[in-house]
Order: C-alpha cells, then structure tokens, then sequence
C-alpha cells in the first residue's frame, strides 16, 4: 500500500478537556469547548486534503468552510520514529522545556507517549492473537512543526470487523480565553495565545459476533505552556479518558467481569474513582434524543487535575494496562457463539445507535469532522455496518428489551 | 397496530428559513437558525417521550437537557381530521385571522395545506403502485394549540426499503429578534414574542436496487403574525423546499430526466430559478468533511419572499406536482437491474454518507434531535441500512469513481 497522508484526528480532539461531568453547559465547559474548536486556527497553514490517488481531484470554487479552522497538514513517513516529541521536549534524547530540570525522557510528556504507544503495541498483539487471521494495517504521519501519530485497522478480521488503534501527540496554540477558563481564574490580564501539547490513545473495536460486545478505550493527557507573554503565569495539565464497552446482548458476567476490571483499576488510586467515573461514562456515552446511552458503560472522566500528576499518570497506565484484561477473555468466550439473522439484526440496529452517538454527540468526532482532519480516522470509530428499521420495539422481556433497558436505565453492575 | 404518539418534527423542523445560500454565517442567517432552535421553547411544556408498550420505562434521574427546549405534545388520532388549521385560521371553514377578508379556506395557509396533503396522498399511491407490494402504515396526531401531522412509512416492500412521507402543521412562538432579521429591518422597537404558523411535506425514499436512486423532496410555508405587542407591524412570510436525488450509480439519462423535470417546473415561473436553485441544491447538500455532495443534487431553496406570493405559491405546487413524473419513471426503468455484491457494498457506503449528512449536517435532522420531537419520525430519513469501510477509494475511472467525482465536482447536466 502506498503511503498516505493521515491524521489521527479522533484521539488529537479527545485531547482537549470537555466540561464536567453533568453540566456541558458550565461557562468553563463552554469555554474550553470553544477552545477545543479553534485551537487548531492559530499559526495553522490551511489543510488542503490530500486525495493521493484513486480519488477525483477536488476543483470546487470556494474552499470549504472547515478551512477556517483547520491544522497543520501532515506528512506521512515509512517508519515509526521513536518519539514525536519536539526535540526540546526531551525527543531526540534532550532535556524537556516541560521539565528542563529532569533527565532526558523523563518528563510528564514523554512518560505518557511511551506509555501510549506501548499500549498501542500490546493491544494490537492482543487483537491479531485473538483474531487469528486479520492484521492491522498502519499509517505513520509527522507534522512539521512537531507531533505526529500512527493509526493502526484491521478490517474483516476473523473476529473483529473493524478495529481501529490510533495513538498521536499534538502541538498546537489555544486561545487565551480557553487557557484562563482552564485555570479557574477570574484573571484581568489579557495573555497572549498559549501553546500547548497534548497525546493520546484511542481505539474502537467493533467484532461481528452479535454476542461479541465493540469496546472503546481513549487515554490522553493536556498540558499548556504559560501563555507567551506571561512567561511567570502557571502551566496547566490534565488527564482525560475512559473504557466503554457495547454489547447488543448482555451477559451478565460478562458485565460484572468488565466492570469489575475496571473497578479494580481505579481501586487501586482512590475509592472514589469507580463509583464517580462509572457515572460520568453513563452520562458521557448518553444518545440524548433517544433517551439511551450507546452501551453498558465503563469509567470515562476528564479535566482531571486536583490529584497529584505521578498519580494521575500511574492511573491512566493502569486503565491502558486493564483492557486487554477487560476485553480478551469475554471476546474468546463470545467470538465463535452461534447466532441467528434476528441477532444480527438487532446488533445492526445497536450499531446504528453507535454511529448516532459518534456523529451526533462525541466531541472527538465532531470536533475532528469540523476541523478537517483525516476523516478515514476519525470515522474508523464507525461499525462496518449499522441498520435502522422505522419504529422498532423489542418484544417486552425479550433479550433486547433487557439491553434497551440497561441502556435507558444504567445499572450498578457490581453491587 | 395500536394508535402511537407522532411528531413529524423532519418537516417540522425544515419549516424554518436557512440562511442564504453559500453563507450560512450571515448575520441573518444566525439569527434566524437561532429562532429556529428556540421557537418551540416557548409556551410549550416540557415533552416527555411517550413509549407506549414494548419499551422499558424512562426512569433517568435527571431529565435530558433537550427538555429545556420541546416541543408541545402530541396527540395520536385514529382518524385524519380535514384540517389541521386552528379554527380561527380557516379549520373549520370559519375565515383565517392570516387573512380575515378571504372566502373560507382560501388563505395561503389553507390552500398549502390543502396542496400538501393531496400530494402526500398522490406520492403515497405512485410509491405504492410501482412497488406492487409494500404498504404504507399511517400515524395522524394532533396538537392542543393547533397543528398535527400525518406520517407515512413503508418499509421492507419490494422496491424500496424504506420510504416516508410526512406532512405536518405547526403553530409557535419565535423569538422577537427572528422577527426582526426576517424582516430585513433595524429595528429600535423591542417586540414581544412573534407568533408563527408552518406547514410542510417532507419525503426520504430509499430503494433497495443499488441501481435505483433515493430521492428526497421537502416543501413548507412560513408565516409569522405581527409581534404581540406592535400589531401594526408587517406580517413575514416564506417558501422553502427542493428536491434532490442520489443515486449510486450514474445513468446519464437518468441525471437528465431528473434536472430536466426540475428544470421545466422552474422555468414556468422564472428562467432565474433552475440556475440558481440548482446551485444552492449542491452547496446545501454538502458534507464538508468529506468535500462532497450527498449525490446528484436537483433544487433547493429558501427564505423565498421576494416574488409575488401567490406565484411562489402556484410554484411549490408545480415543484410537487413534479416529484412523481421526475422520479417515477426512473424507478420502473431501473429497479430490477440485476446488481452483484459489489454494486450493493458501494450503495451502502453512499448510504453511509447519506447518514453522514443528515446526522452532522442536516438542518431539520438536527434541530428535530435537540428539540425532542418523535425521534422515528425525524430518523424515518436514514436508510435501512448503511456501510462504513476504512479508506474506501473506488478505482480511477470505474463507475463509482464517476459517481464520486460527481458528487465532489457538481456537473451541469443540461448543458
């Protein structure tokens, strides 16, 4: 396959931090949302989309709206690099500007890419083992002016139909607003544009056994620099993420295995993490016009910053490190169960839920959609294929009734 | 089937005006489409999803922010009234307050409605005879204040997979400044709320034959009162609505009989109109992500009021009356096309981004999800079923690939 341009755009605009958990329309939530859109505007060439070959070239009179804010184009290469870290960031082996007194690689930043792309690594393995005959296929891209990212898919697999695993670091500039809304400070100066850094791993797995449940994890860490010219002003960061699983059927120890792994994880740093991110992940991955949420839930938080970094970093490797756990032995138990057309069936119609929730309401997917990153991998999160049928009930008390009603009304799987 | 609670907010929400054609940022435009999302915020109690049987019960803690902005009620009726026009505006044969010096009946209010509902009726019996099998099931409702709809699906019949047709009636309440931008004006005065009436047909049919192309058509009439509180204020109204149509496939006869019946229609009222509402069809039916429209375009329009009204009147009718011999005569020629797997997989994936489009970026999709209306209604417009590969791209110069450079360079058909 020949080299492509890509961008992993779904993980780069998980990046940025959502409003709390119960209220997007906190003035700090719309802030940083609004942040989150125009992020990328700042010092950004306009992207003209690279259509290498195969597709018609595009000749339209007025370039697109989504130009406006768009970001930098990217390059794609024929090997991994060992880091995307700009060089004073402690890639190439240097010291940091994020951490300019630590040994080399040693900073936040580093620390997180390599944790994220090892995740990556182990995930992919993990997949291609249980699948037992597809292989992902991977896109390597770099941008100029530093960051860059790699997008693994395995399509029609033995199991899985479709699976995406896209890790990618991001250095862009956000407006002054987003970075004082981001530090809760009434603050009378008017900074300049604040740079920042921002990494991440995402990943849909979406298997064609409708007793096979499509998972999703995502893991990213922000961090700003002091706006440029308040070079005394504080640094911001914070971690964002979360693991959400989606069956079309339940089975109940399947649930109580997945949330339980989930649970320990969090256990593990604060007794407060499971019950609190339990609740944001029912209240994130909730389809609002349907009054359900795409699935059984999982952890999912944001904005988290009022624990101590090492913590928060030793947190978001445990999660990372929990869904193979999580994930691999309910899909070798489920990949192979027969299955009618009607299971099929109302697995396409919970798929189509999946791609309301993504292209309706996920901030990493609509944000990447209006910033014109590459779409390929932004909509690799969609299923391979999705059904809606006019007005569709499920028969009282059948299997999918119990799904549809775990779905409206979250369960507390583990008490 | 027992009576169900209905909302066609598709055509309820394709009332309101769009901006204008290429920028939908004008200042116009933004305050209008705010009206549009407002509108039924006021005087309307919160609705609360009516899931009669076979569904769980909604026990959520905390309401669904939609709620801040509903619709009122619906009522399911068991028989199609005459009218859904309050009585006061011609319903029930009494005079329009919209024009209290006409004959009953005779308002442009009562006469759209009248043309409507004959050309739902007209379209449901051409779908039904040309599928020689499916049948449409019927849902009528009605509003305490006023106003109802009747919705009609077939589904799963031997032609098309999926088709509806919808009708609706609305009264509301806009936001004073819609009114204002509506009226082109500067105005210093404060007006109070802006009563408004709409009406609209609105139809998605989609074939199963990857030969036979989807057509949507969709025609509604606005009109406001003057504000509550300066009732010598003029009185706005508009013309909206298109048809277009997306094949899979090109057949360049079809193309042309298609634009060529659109054409006739336009070119009866004014040689201006084909042009023009051509391209405003292709800018409107864009997917900015992908740089590309939905399909082959055909018409489209809005906030039309600067012709005579009674001529824009007689010109929505001529643009219904023209659905059936526009598209029609392309079923019956393609519709038993033998067709391999690889025909349907590429239809689905143009299914795909016909998903793509009413999701992200269909007015009436969109507004219908935030403001809580009858969600089946509303989704009636997605297909059965669609596809979403990974880094699709079809060969250089197969069929596909002429459908999607199609579909990226808008072709002037006619010339």
């Amino acid at each position: 396959m020949p080299p492509l341009a890509t961008l992993s755009l779904s993980s780069v605009a998980s990046h940025f931090p959502s409003s709390s958990s119960s209220s997007s329309s906190s003035a700090s939530g719309r802030a940083r949302a609004s942040a989150a859109s125009l992020a990328f505007g700042f010092g950004a060439k306009p992207a003209i989309p690279i259509r290498p070959f195969g597709r018609p070239g595009i000749v339209s009179r007025d370039p697109p709206a989504r130009r406006a804010v768009s970001i930098e184009k990217e390059t794609p290469e024929t090997e991994r690099p060992d880091t995307f870290l700009r060089e004073a960031d402690g890639g190439g082996g240097g010291n940091g500007s994020a951490a300019a007194s630590s040994p080399p690689g040693s900073s936040v930043r580093a620390r997180f890419e390599r944790m994220i792309r090892e995740a990556q690594d182990r995930v992919c393995e993990a997949i291609e083992a249980a699948d037992g005959g597809g292989k992902f296929v991977e896109d390597v891209w770099s941008r100029p002016g530093g960051g860059g990212g790699i997008s693994r898919v395995l399509q029609d697999g033995a199991v899985w139909e479709k699976a995406g695993v896209n890790v990618s670091v991001v250095y862009g500039v956000m407006p002054p607003e987003a970075y004082r809304a981001a530090k809760g400070a009434a603050s009378e100066q008017k900074p300049g544009p604040v740079p920042f850094f921002a990494a991440g791993i995402s990943s849909v797995l979406h298997p064609k056994n409708p007793f096979a449940p499509t998972l999703h994890f995502n893991y990213r860490y922000f961090e700003t620099d002091a706006p440029k010219d308040a070079p005394g002003a504080p640094r911001q960061w914070w971690f964002g993420g979360g693991t959400d699983f989606t069956p079309a059927y339940i089975f109940e120890e399947d649930v109580k295995h997945f949330h339980s792994v989930q649970k320990n994880a969090c256990d593990k740093f604060d007794p407060s993490f499971y019950p609190r991110f339990k609740k944001w992940c029912d209240d994130y991955f909730y389809i609002k016009h349907r009054g359900e949420r795409r699935g059984l839930g999982g952890i999912f938080f944001d904005d988290l910053n009022d624990y101590d970094q090492e913590m928060l970093l030793a947190f978001a490797t445990e999660c990372a490190n929990s869904v193979i756990p999580a994930y691999i032995p309910i899909i070798e138990k489920r990949k192979d169960t027969p299955f009618t057309e009607k299971h099929k069936a109302w697995q396409q119609l919970r798929r189509g839920r999946y791609v309301e929730f993504n292209l309706v309401y996920d901030r990493g997917t609509t944000f990447g959609l209006k910033t014109g990153g590459r779409i390929e991998s932004i909509l690799v999160s969609l299923p391979l294929t999705a059904r809606w049928e006019y007005d569709h009930k499920p028969e009282e008390g059948s299997e999918e009734w119990k799904l549809l009603d775990a779905c409206i009304n979250p369960k507390e799987w583990l008490q």
